[in-house]
């Protein structure tokens, strides 16, 4: 199971057995619309508060994906989720609507993966037949807490990015058909003292690219061996930044295998200056674009390095420069793995 | 492994190879002051800001218990952490000290044994030979950010309780002397109305009732199986309100064997109303005062019902009432097991 010392492999290789991902008007109008569940026209999703709003995406990613797994409601065991919002209370009040024993995590944009690699590990190690793991963000909740009122319109430097709406869940189960979870690697808390929170893809980068040497290192493969290796939110300053050190460290990947959610979601002209950013960017283009690309047949063995800058408004007012983190989760279908 | 539901039995039933507690001043003329491995006169902790005094305490909680396990700072893989801190920057900040690889949590006060569940699981699965699980809270730093500004010098209801400032962390090891974790059940949020966020005893009373129903159902034992079994921090007030809601589920238990981490810190002169809260209640009773007792052989096996409010400040500000969690951890030293 361990391998290394901060690398799990699974030998039983849970199964995704479903997904699903749900998105916001703005997700409507992107580069991969056609691989959400769910896109809504209307950013309040008909609450009476973003914050509600957020946690109704993370009901429906995870009501569909069980949905469309056929597996019964009550056969569901865990619920594995977090987000960014204080006392990440759109995933604790998801859990209630859900009513599945409920693990809460916290990893900022890495929370994706923090809950894949958790959920793996415990259906791996049979402590569960079911779990479901899953994340959301909310553009108007995130920035309402994060930043100004959007009403003072305040402009933002090139370096900044758009936090997505969306929603992103996963069924794993022990056996069944479909990716398979094959490893993970845990991130270390990686601060090269940068502090400008309009550059989290600049701070984040360090962090991935350890994350991704301990990977290549303890699992001892090569990058070759995957098809796609894809950050969560670096955006374009953060991703060039990654590609620098990474060969810095000796590690060359090319344009095609080396990419990032974050430049995923959105088109060219979308105004989300350096690229998508969220709990959820990773999370939607995960489970609902790459899987779909995973079952299409075009891609083998991918591998997601969720990252997060684990910040809060009040570390920032402080002076705090921003602490960040990367969890790396291997996915492969079809083939030897 | 699974056992029920939502019940893991852990064969290899990881030991507590080493603990440690640290308190503030209040809780250095507590009932239990002499349980605590350091305690501080200066509510500060020499730092300038509350929040980074709570982040000192995880620190030096974590620095203890690898000091008293003897073993290489170097060869404890993962910390597990959380706190309620807005983001859990507290955790995420003592990580970045720490530099170990880390898995945030969130479970307001049932991040003790959310934690200790996990890391149990971790270690009893092979994903860990040495594997660090912690929280913490700081009076100063929890009431600024969810009560009024302490210097308002607002009263508050006798339902209302006190927030322990300290930490108390765990180290996991497969092998080893010391008490060993037997058994976990992860919690539903359970939500009966209730919107008082100056009775979260009464709120989280039934969420502790529904866990302690289904640890004892699917792991099929006795109440009488435990010397002790104790709920994080009900307080006065939740703590009756959960005894009568057993009794009504038929599950009687005498005051000898169920008491309440928060009924166990202060002493009855000390104003803390219907009791002590917040994450350092069961981890500072359970780390320190409960794994002492156990050690002198008092106590053979104890569950511990950490239970937490899943709330925020602003959902409050909404109207909502507020979900409820507990999960439970079972502690064995001694005898067959």
């Amino acid at each position: 199971m361990l391998r290394g010392h901060r690398t799990w492999e699974f030998e039983n290789k849970p199964v995704i057995i479903s997904s699903a991902t749900v998105g916001g008007p703005f997700e409507a109008n992107g580069k991969i619309a056609d691989d959400f569940d769910l896109l809504h026209e209307d950013l309040w999703l008909g609450q009476d508060s973003y914050e509600k709003a957020h946690q109704v995406l993370l009901e429906q990613a995870c009501e569909r994906a069980i949905e469309k797994s056929g597996v019964p409601k009550d056969n569901i065991q865990f619920l594995i989720a977090g987000d960014l919002i204080n006392q990440i209370t759109p995933s604790s009040f998801a859990s209630r609507t859900l009513s599945f024993p409920y693990l809460g995590i916290f990893g900022a944009c890495s929370t994706s993966m923090e809950g894949l690699a958790l959920g793996a590990f415990i259906v791996n190690g049979h402590g569960a037949k079911y779990l479901l793991t899953g994340t959301a963000s909310h553009n108007a909740a995130v920035e309402k807490q994060f930043r100004y009122p959007t009403e003072y319109g305040g402009q933002k430097p090139p370096t900044a990015q758009w936090t997505v709406t969306g929603s992103g869940a996963a069924l794993l189960c022990g056996e069944g058909m479909g990716p398979r979870v094959t490893s993970a690697t845990i991130g270390r808390v990686i601060d090269m003292g940068m502090s400008d929170p309009f550059n989290m893809g600049g701070a984040m980068a360090p962090a991935a690219v350890d994350t991704l040497e301990a990977h290549f290192k303890e699992r001892q493969i090569d990058p070759s061996y995957y098809d796609l290796i894809v950050t969560g939110d670096l955006g374009k300053i953060g991703h060039d930044v990654s590609k620098e050190l990474l060969k810095k460290h000796g590690i060359e990947l090319s344009e095609e295998i080396y990419q990032d959610c974050g430049l995923m979601l959105y088109t060219d002209d979308q105004p989300v200056l350096s690229g998508a950013s969220g709990c959820a960017s990773s999370a939607t283009v995960v489970y609902g674009h790459l899987l779909n690309r995973m079952k299409a047949g075009e891609l083998k063995r991918i591998l997601v390095v969720a990252t997060g800058a684990l910040l809060s408004p009040i570390t920032f007012q402080q002076n705090e420069t921003i602490p960040c983190i990367a969890h790396a989760v291997s996915i492969e279908y079809g083939g030897g793995y």
